[in-house]
């Protein structure tokens, strides 16, 4: 078997490369698995070659120490890979299949799984609802961010590319169907956003600027992007988009201006859709914006989403937050004014993306040339040993998507 | 023109009867008008002799003295109605039709209306979207607990019962239609009800009531109303819901015993489905049965919804209340633990119910014999002149909905 | 292993029983196996024993000789079971739970289960998307009017029941979720049955009837449901619902006349949905009720059902009728009015009901005394022995649903 | 008042131009009007100088003599206006507003209008559901093929453009907002088209020209247009779309060629949705493109769609046809194998675009510089005095969509 190289987290503020085991059809015991589920056969898995690996924001909340990670968790959720053997139980994957990895763990055979809902599976995490590679407190599956990995439920969870050559050359927009494309795009979907909307994005990170990517897809007529970032915010506009910075003050204000005579109709100066692609990190406006103020964000996308509109909030809420700025922070408590959402009807869709719902559709968009995520997140792809460096940099702000690159598949330069 | 006698807000706590103009097509100068609306012309109204015009829970937020309602407004949302003059732009309504008159005032014009977003028309009410009759920053629409009342574009607004014989025979529970029947129904939809759900519904006031009777309609198999009256807990029990008492504690742990083995799914002891027929006046469970904590109940409905769930969000929320437990209530802040509800991917419908939406279905359902909504919530029809009575009786948990009959046709006794 | 007795489709006309083999986990040749799908392995199965079996009118155009299935064809589509045995794959299904097993077999695995649609699974037919048990033209799985049966991919099929002694106390209730109830169901859905609609169903048969029972579980105002058979329109009146004797005539006019004062709208005379649960054997209408006419009941549909309604076709129709009355109906093809329906903006649903989609909630409704399908359809459980009886009682229009009863567990009395 | 010149239909294949009365607010006597409508009164309705009206394929039907449209006829329902007169009831548009105005006239105040479904108005015509300008057996409201209009109901059925200049430069993009634009797009989101889907329109004319448009701004990944006409064809790749002449045989084929491996699921080798974009006046396929075949499309759609795919309709089909092909098509029938459809599970949306549903999300789009209808069908504009020739070069196969410019607004040159 070959050797298996892999990011491991190694305490706040680290991350390393170890050797770990090569992946077998069975659950063991390590850093971050679940008791429960030591032991567990998944006969219905495949092991990957890691073509793409992306680091991903949320990878960051582990390494900055913001959650109760162990040391010596594999990382890495955002897997693209090349199938070099299956499981007795695999039907219809094979081997030599360049395929895409849903970052949400599901068996497809659960009621919610049955349901379309595969963000919240019931079965693969012991603790609760919903699961993802290399994550603390989702069950103990194995990251990605290594040169191989097992994913288990194999012909649910796998979306296939039809073909190897074109795959490979497009291996950079594939690689954002596992977590950050769909996420978006499941932020303006939830969002209400169609064709001729006018559409704020909260947050110029990859997620955000993913999901300013599928606003257009979906046919905004307007896309702003907001955030504390110059250089993200620049990203932003390379593909057409407004930009707000928020340090500057209320976006709302901004926003109200670039809309100007876009609003036609009666008492509607605000977008039809928001998405919060910032989650429970968020910082203030203006004077505040360097102070951490979680409910920040969904504050601002009551004050500027016209009535009757919608809010997608596929940025990330947590449930406990150890280094929470104050005491309702750290049980993941919010101080928001629904009273102000409720005044104009708002809906809001919180939770993961079920990857499998759009997954399809998207690399459909992207072997036709329809979309060019790769370019719009700025995906940058670096060797596997250039781990720490890529998520250093992705920490500081760098207005990139870095992928990890394990086999040189992906064009990385060492 | 006859006399036209109405239900008066005169300070807190205090309701009392006075003689006011009979209604015409232009809005007048008044307590509650808003400055803007004023001299407006309604050529497209009607003069209706109203039939029934119930007391709301909403009502009582003014009543209590927990909004900025100014002394002398004329009160009523809830109105059902006998045309006796139609404006000379009406076309298709015709005097002696008997209708329902949706609480939201809706122009038919707007951006908003024509999506079916009448709960937050753009142009009837100059603050705000959104309007009603006889409430506080709604843009001064005379109420409905009176003889005679205008209703505006009344093409758009009313439903007409189509038989006034039948509509008279039934007119408790055509009554529910204004408002509350709409209003618990939509709660259920938001919160996806449908056949075979299991649902838990907070608050066993009218609109509680009226959101088990919608989950029992829409299909549900168990129905868990919680509340902290017992009176309007035996309410619930005598259309088969179950019920929690939350003086008892946590409403999970309860509505998990009801449960059993109703919930098969693996990881699903809680559920499908959750409503909010409470607001912002909830107070706490077991020993904080007695103190207001206005977020108690929606993170009561996180906890208890399982994952993959929705919840309805129909009860009221304010953007000011000036009766606020703390200085966040006070400005209609909550401490959401929103991370729960990310963590179960819940998404969340707020806002005024959209009457138009679902009237007419539900109409033809009380005329078909159905449902039973009068019985099921209680309605106790009362004459105009005992209004100051239903408003304490209410405001002391009487488990009744009260309909002021100021002309005699809903069946009141003095 | 037990002797597995089964039903037999021996020409035109002629079913008998039959000893087969006990069923394993591999696809073994024989009558109605599609070639391409002989040795196929199934490791994710379970074998059943049966239950309860229902004879379905699908069933029947088989046994009327109206299509190319091979005599020795085990029949049997709808089926209940107590698991036996698991295959090594399955992990959730487990021996001793009792089951409904969907009629459409589905793998869970290709697009079409993944959106849902399980009635058009991609992977279990060669010869076309879709399949069931012991059906013509649908893969050769091997039907269920047997003593044992093997289900493939079980754990995304079985619908488990929650409590073992519950389900057998209403399994005549529960054996109608592997297709009557779901397929009527969905007619209902695809139709846009809701609260306040009023309904018309062609035909009263099982389907017909369980559409009907689904159209008040959706909170229909009115249902009307057709037929020429007075013995099945006597059972579709024993719960409600109105009735028209298309013998007697153009249904459109008893139709109206039913509705009367029901339909306040202008101009709308007619039903707001209408399900078809007849399918291709239609025959025709007042003097043409013994004439076969493929057509009439989609051209009777459009005529009655309102402008901007819909019409859901769950009843069969087929790409090839050997029998058919005429060229055009050999090949499958119908003369229908569809400008008349263009002018109505109607849309129109068809197809296999994906029985997954629904069979949980009506579970749920069934468990917890909602719904009474088995009294509504006149459940009717027989001995194995009877089937041919039962085959000839139901080809001759009694008004029964027979439920085959291999082992006694439903009450059948020899 | 004014002169007022315009279109009129002076029997089969003739056209001229005629001065009429100059609009007021009440329908009087004329060619086409029915009588129930005389006299009828339109306070909610305004005056437009006409800016542009398109002829379009529908008014061929009448021009060729294919329907029973009497002499005499004002021609004309696809029209963009600017308001010069506004009626007594008229709230919201204002003297010098440029507006849009849906071909199918709506009165905002009927069940059908308040459920969004303004193709099935039930007020304006007395005949049947659904209503337009200057067309057969629609209410007989005179057509806007001419200098000045009168447009009823005027705050519901108007869009009005937010910016004069704007509307101006982009004029004949927004005048296709009247009917080919929303119709195109209705077909498409009738067909599910989504993110990804692979689309077939059939039928190269200006509706489909603007389906294709629609399917693109949609996010369709595969846009495949058909048709007889290779000018037509030629105008379809001028956008990217890829082309099938079914003079050469039957579309299923070249389709399947061309999607190659675009179609990587298993056992799809067609298209995910398909759009009728011709209707009752088709032409078969290969040896049979010269004969009508009403049929022929609708069959080649269930051919060529995958299992689970859907089916949108907006081109015409009729009640009656007097000069169909034979006499099942003279009163609308026509022999559907809906066998095929139904094995494949395909649903079916008929009926008339409800423009208001899309339009004001178009109007952003164009505005917005999202989308280039206008290019993308050719829009070309002629003065109002060229009509004859513009519906002869259209009835001979022109790929072009003219646009009758009455006051020189749209920059037609004589």
């Amino acid at each position: 078997m070959p050797a298996n190289r892999a990011v491991i987290y190694q305490g706040p503020g680290q991350v390393g490369i170890r050797e770990i085991d090569y992946p077998g059809y069975e659950l063991t015991d390590g850093p971050g698995v679940n008791k429960a589920n030591v032991g567990r056969r998944t006969p219905h898995g495949v092991i990957l070659r890691t073509v793409a690996s992306n680091i991903c924001g949320s990878d960051q909340h582990m390494v900055r120490g913001r959650t109760t990670a162990p040391e010596g968790l594999v990382l890495g959720h955002e897997i693209t890979g090349e199938v070099v053997d299956v499981g007795p139980d695999v039907e219809f994957i094979r081997v030599g299949d360049i395929c895409s990895v849903p970052f949400n763990i599901a068996c497809g055979r659960c009621r919610n799984c049955k349901e379309g809902k595969t963000g919240v599976c019931l079965s693969v995490n012991p603790d609760r609802p919903g699961s993802a590679y290399g994550y603390v407190d989702m069950g103990g599956w194995v990251g990605g961010q290594a040169e191989y990995v097992m994913v288990p439920y194999a012909d649910w969870n796998l979306l296939r590319f039809p073909d190897r050559d074109q795959a490979l050359e497009k291996i950079l927009d594939l690689a954002m169907l596992a977590d950050i494309f769909p996420t978006g795009y499941h932020g303006c979907v939830s969002a209400g956003v169609t064709t001729g909307s006018t559409v704020y994005i909260a947050g110029a990170g990859p997620v955000g600027l993913a999901a300013a990517t599928s606003a257009w897809l979906l046919g905004a007529a307007v896309v702003i992007v907001g955030d504390l970032n110059e250089e993200r915010l620049e990203q932003a506009r390379s593909f057409g988009c407004e930009t707000v910075n928020v340090a500057d003050g209320d976006p709302a204000e901004q926003v109200q201006q670039i809309l100007g005579r876009s609003a036609p109709a009666i008492g509607q100066p605000l977008v039809d859709a928001a998405v919060d692609a910032v989650g429970f990190e968020a910082r203030g406006h203006g004077a505040d914006a360097r102070t951490e103020m979680p409910a920040t964000v969904l504050n601002s996308l009551m004050d500027l989403t016209r009535a009757g509109g919608a809010i997608g909030v596929p940025g990330l809420y947590v449930t406990g937050d150890p280094g929470g700025v104050d005491e309702a922070a750290r049980v993941g408590s919010l101080s928001l004014r629904l009273g102000l959402g409720w005044a104009k009807s708002h809906s809001f869709v919180t939770g993961q993306c079920p990857v499998m719902k759009y997954n399809r559709g998207l690399m459909m968009a992207i072997l036709h040339d329809r979309v060019r995520i790769a370019e719009n997140v700025n995906a940058t792809p670096i060797p596997l040993d250039q781990a720490a460096r890529g998520y250093q940099d992705f920490d500081r702000g760098a207005a990139r998507k870095y992928v990890l690159d394990p086999h040189g598949m992906c064009g990385s330069r060492a």
